[in-house]
């Protein structure tokens, strides 16, 4: 308040019918405002008393809708895309070897990478979500993308011995990846991770090498890990031990780790990521969809492993849809213990937001709405006669809304996405170069 | 043809990009047209033969979409609408004995099942379902909102041997079924299932009269069975058999029969189901949500049961949305076989069409695009700039597009849905009666 009891002069008060802050978790609020200015938020309290206390430039009612912290997407491949549902239905080998590679050896490129992930940024942000982390080849061009969409991401700076495309050797990868991010440090949307590619791909060589650097720059690793049978059985056979514990061995494991997928643990995995701090980016559509199997989603919870949410690329989901994500994760959480209060609907929200944004190691600036952090926001509308009656605005994002709810998209107090329509990409333009892609793929 | 080689007369042609007839299976048509007269397909051919052939009162042009059968929703309560996100996540025994069999004791009557199943109509035609297996009581308050509504359903008459706002003991439900049935049994789009509600609320007198009087009415048995775990426990402990056994022996085991839910099954309850030739009707949201268990749907796939797809109500799912269904399946199945393969799209398209028609012993009437045929039709737009690229139109019906994607709903010809609107109910009067049921829910 100012010394003179006069309202202060904010950017934007927005006044919805709810408020989920996700901290502290399990509240759903209803008669209050957030108050945003300068991209950040200043406030969080009764409406009554915004009225008085703050002097919006903007003020946007929203009754009837929610207003939770934008998505936060842990695991992606956003360039892939322009693979949306390529080969669905094939066996997990073959759809690699005689589908995916093959059509990443061909065409994977600056252009391809750049167009790829704005027709991502577009599908996210207009399913309310701000952040995502990325792992592909060509970051450079990703960024840009990033950078015209207004999103946050966290680019995961891929590395692995096999040459390809973008790189010869880790080496070149690590160069390369840590060229990006000199030139993007300041970037006020950009941040990074190291992501070796996956236990298969990358050598003990390149997994210490990964270790230093991360411990050096403060930065997080993001790589996948125990994502099928094969890769563990694999693992053994070359490495006489899991990858897990490889990696443990590698100096690997800790609260800077980001282990995506995670579907096959024993009793003794589980405790080596709970004990180590380890964050676990959960994949559900794409670990179903590709047949890798059913991550235990309600055992991690036991253990007090902390969980995000990726949706993987379009090329195994075929949504970048966190609310596909919370919803499935949910379901399967409670299916899969036989325990309707398995993970509900408050813990979804919190792993497609705040726990997301501290294993991004972001949990200052996003992933709840507490005053001080980034207004990075969605407002989701619960007025569609499809969603009535509504007994409970949590809940019902989780199970009864899809993201075609979402009407509103903030970053940094930015309005980025309105009705669906990304504010800061041009539509057409963008399906004319998807279908140019297509026609390319298909040829 | 008519004699003179002049065009026929006909009251619709429809021109989509694509047309997936479900039989023969696997087949997605392009350059073909729909030909409707009189509420019944006349011809299904290639689109230049189509202008020649016939004279449309009205013709449709759909680029970019796809027209495939009306979906069917093998099982659902429709009038449970009212408590759509009811006490989400709690137990299992706490939600069913603490919050919905209360409420459904303090307030089902005629007119919350009218209301209740209005709001289930306008949901479902909004998301391409043309019929549906339904299961409640006041059935004639059902069949008066189905009427409305201008969709088919078969409706199940419950039958129980406890009491409820509805009827005193088995002979009465079966007598007011039975009378419902004869007072409709013209109605062109209503059908009827006996539908003993379980195993543990149905005794052996009740379950062998209703097998006699499936076989002397011809009308298929729809029950639920087989749901949880606790179930077949306490079954066997009154019964000294599984559930599946005891049905069997009392002679309900059959082509007639509807198994709804079928989530646990040892071997030879799979061998049974199959030598049987009972049909089942998966719901897999509901298995999960409520903590049921996860439905082995590759094994039944395997052991030939013929499987369709269930909502059931929007109190355990929150959607009745077989695009949710259908994507859940297949996912299901391929995570938990651990093979890619399993159960592809065009599986789960006919699981939600021709295998939900065969069960309710209608395949003679719907379920697929073949001459004949009512003309029960959704059209789905796969324009959508979310949905872009599209390598194949029927995996991206499963696992891209959403039910918000439909445009078109036709039952027996007749538009009743286009853009979201049901043509027969007024929206804002039924939101303003579900609100009503809400407040009383509440209070």
């Amino acid at each position: 308040m100012n010394p003179e009891n006069l309202p202060a002069m904010i950017d934007l008060l927005i006044h919805p019918e709810w408020i989920i802050p996700i901290e502290p978790r399990g509240v759903t609020l209803s008669g209050h405002a957030l108050a945003v200015n300068d991209g950040v938020i200043v406030d969080l309290l009764p409406f009554d008393e915004a009225s008085k206390r703050y002097s919006p430039k903007e003020k946007i009612s929203l009754p009837g809708q929610v207003i939770l912290p934008g998505l936060i997407n842990l695991h992606t491949h956003a360039a892939l895309s322009l693979l949306r549902g390529y080969a669905d239905d094939s066996p997990l080998n073959t759809w690699l070897t005689q589908h995916i590679w093959p059509a990443e050896a061909r065409h994977a490129s600056p252009d391809f990478v750049h167009t790829g992930t704005l027709l991502a940024c577009a599908e996210m942000l207009a399913g309310g979500i701000t952040t995502f982390s990325d792992m592909y080849f060509f970051p450079a061009a990703a960024a840009k993308a990033i950078d015209q969409s207004g999103m946050r991401a966290a680019l995961g700076l891929v590395v692995m011995d096999q040459p390809t495309n973008y790189a010869t050797d880790a080496d070149d990868y690590l160069a390369k990846g840590l060229a990006l991010r000199d030139a993007q440090k300041d970037h006020p949307r950009l941040s990074f991770c190291l992501a070796p590619h996956a236990p298969y791909t990358v050598t003990d060589k390149t997994f210490e090498k990964i270790a230093t650097l991360s411990a050096q720059l403060d930065i997080p690793v993001h790589t996948h890990l125990h994502e099928t049978r094969h890769e563990i059985e694999e693992a053994i056979k070359q490495h006489g031990v899991r990858p897990l514990q490889r990696l443990d061995n590698l100096g690997l494991l800790g609260p800077q780790l980001i282990a995506v997928h995670a579907v096959h643990l024993n009793a003794a995995d589980m405790d080596r990521l709970s004990h180590t701090g380890c964050h676990v980016a959960l994949c559900p559509s794409s670990n179903l969809k590709l047949g890798s199997g059913l991550p235990p989603i309600a055992e991690l919870q036991r253990h007090n492993i902390r969980c995000g949410l990726g949706t993987d690329s379009a090329a195994s989901n075929n949504r970048l849809d966190l609310f596909q994500e919370m919803r499935l994760a949910a379901l399967l959480a409670k299916g899969m213990s036989e325990d309707a209060a398995s993970f509900p609907a408050h813990h979804a929200l919190q792993a497609a937001t705040l726990n997301a944004a501290c294993a991004l190691g972001l949990d200052h600036r996003i992933g709840s709405l507490v005053p001080g952090k980034a207004a990075d926001l969605c407002a989701v509308s619960l007025n569609d006669w499809q969603l009535q009656p509504c007994f409970d605005p949590a809940s019902h994002l989780v199970y009864a809304a899809s993201r075609e709810n979402v009407t509103h998209t903030w970053v940094a107090g930015i309005l980025q996405m309105h009705q669906g329509k990304p504010k800061n990409i041009e539509l057409p333009l963008l399906i004319k170069q998807t279908r140019i892609w297509q026609s390319r793929i298909n040829s």
